[in-house]
């Protein structure tokens, strides 16, 4: 048996920027992350990515490293390299992505939707293992789907990254998306829908900002509402309890559209899962009749905040074998 | 050359039945139809396709025949050969279906979900030839779907069907299915559903209902709908500006979930596609920016009703080949 060989897996959120070092067996031997400098300029991620990867390399040397897998918030031009449009991250737009990387490190990049990559990655090493149909939903500033069919990404025409978080649940809530359309998933059921609610309810029952500890309405953050909730207060359990019903609508439809076997939750918001799930749950429960939807399994990921990590040099890893 | 080869091809749905000899290479010899008796009894679907299917062998003697390929309104078991749970035909829950089949012409049989046929008939002969991911939408007194991933149909957890048809567009709207849910898309955007807002219509504006020739409510009907529509009466037009905006949304779901390169609409109400094609166009339209779903093509199918009789004679000839 040789050296063991290291892919550098990128996972670059709106937020946040982790970067690791993943063997070509699974393994991580280190991932370092750091939260993006604000303001956001075009350059502030790539850049971010760049210094980790260096404090990696320097950290880590005479490491054999074969390659670099990156997953960016999307959409992405996978045959470009380019991060084409994330409304999360506007300063982003058109920004060419694996190029400037190829040219620092010297190393080949793969780019891949950050949700495809964080599948992967459950796929790959995490709760995913061995799921024929596997459906994972990013639950975080806003909602992004991948569906790993048979342990392939399943992609649309052209190569294009199906949006689940973007599909209209509700188009009667009235609810305005920046995708364009009223009700969408992501309009409500995201950690910015639940914030927002949050908001809106502090705006009209002021004396609540006392109990979140809040100055402010700008103050209420979801981990301040999660918190009243587990203390028992009426308004932040209603709007866990929403935030349940909302999500499980929407994976009532994955259900309903894919039957998927399992479907598996990450991102800052399936933290809560616990929380969230009775109404998830009672949702589901309702809608058995069509599809035998109890069958399918609803888990959280297993690799916590890794799992874009860890995906993003598996999308390495098999393209390089499926090139080869 | 060989004496060519035929295969019976079953359609059954709710209302009607249609059995036809098609070769193995995608030509009908003959199709023949009958509207079901009522009331239904568990074998009122099954005796009338022996019925036809008799019909047809009695005419064309001496047939090199291969086996017969039966697509069933769903859900079916196609392991077993029964067909489950018809909320559109409740007579038929849980009726042995292809072993009948099998010991009264000694044939092979192999059944299929009406949905699944008719887009597997639609991808051998019909307007979905080369297509490598067609969604179909049946759109009858109920929505089925069907998604044929390069050349074969998905098929969810233990060979489940999925049921785009039953995916929730608007939970706000008040409206009950028999799924168990509200505001899914069958219950607002299929024939029936259509039929029920005209009728729900007809009784607050009882002077709306000479316009349509009709006595009475009961008399309301989707083609009486639609030729006022034609002949530019409001109401009539209001009724075919929500149809269309409701399978707007849905199609729009479907797009935002598979990126497919072509959607397909049969079944009755896609007769009036002309009609609601503007306002699926306008949601579409409204909701470009996430996915490039202006890529996707939306059309009609081209076998007519006779997509489902192609696409069961085409059930069976993969099946022989995957077994082969």
């Amino acid at each position: 048996m040789g050296q063991p060989q290291y892919i550098i897996g990128i996972d670059l959120g709106a937020t946040n920027a982790r970067v690791g070092l993943i063997s070509t067996n699974g393994k991580a031997l280190d991932i370092q992350a750091k939260t993006l400098p604000t303001p956001r300029k075009p350059e502030t991620g790539l850049q971010t990515v760049i210094e980790l990867t260096r404090l990696l390399l320097n950290q880590y040397k005479n490491l054999s490293i074969v390659g670099i897998g990156a997953g960016v918030t999307g959409p992405v031009d996978r045959l470009s390299g380019t991060v084409i449009n994330p409304y999360t991250e506007p300063a982003w737009q058109y920004t060419p992505f694996t190029e400037p990387l190829h040219e620092t490190f010297d190393l080949p990049v793969v780019l891949e939707n950050d949700a495809d990559s964080a599948a992967l990655g459950e796929y790959w090493q995490g709760n995913g293992r061995g799921a024929a149909r596997l459906y994972v939903v990013t639950i975080g500033t806003g909602i992004g789907t991948s569906f790993i069919d048979h342990g392939k990404v399943y992609r649309g025409l052209d190569g294009s990254h199906p949006e689940g978080g973007h599909h209209i649940i509700d188009i009667s809530s009235g609810v305005h998306c920046y995708c364009g359309m009223v009700g969408c998933w992501e309009s409500l059921a995201s950690g910015e829908a639940f914030q927002n609610f949050a908001r809106r309810k502090a705006a009209e029952e002021r004396g609540w900002l006392k109990i979140l500890s809040a100055n402010d309405i700008q103050d209420v953050n979801t981990p301040a509402v999660i918190q009243a909730a587990q203390q028992g207060d009426q308004i932040a359990l209603q709007l866990v309890q929403q935030e349940g019903y909302y999500l499980g609508v929407g994976l009532l439809n994955i259900i309903s559209m894919f039957m998927p076997d399992k479907i598996i939750l990450c991102g800052g918001m399936a933290r809560y899962f616990d929380l969230f799930e009775p109404a998830i749950r009672e949702v589901i429960a309702d809608h058995r009749y069509m599809v035998p939807a109890e069958s399918v399994v609803i888990q959280t990921d297993s690799l916590d905040y890794y799992a874009g990590v860890y995906g993003a040099a598996y999308a390495f890893l098999i393209s390089q074998q499926e090139s080869a």
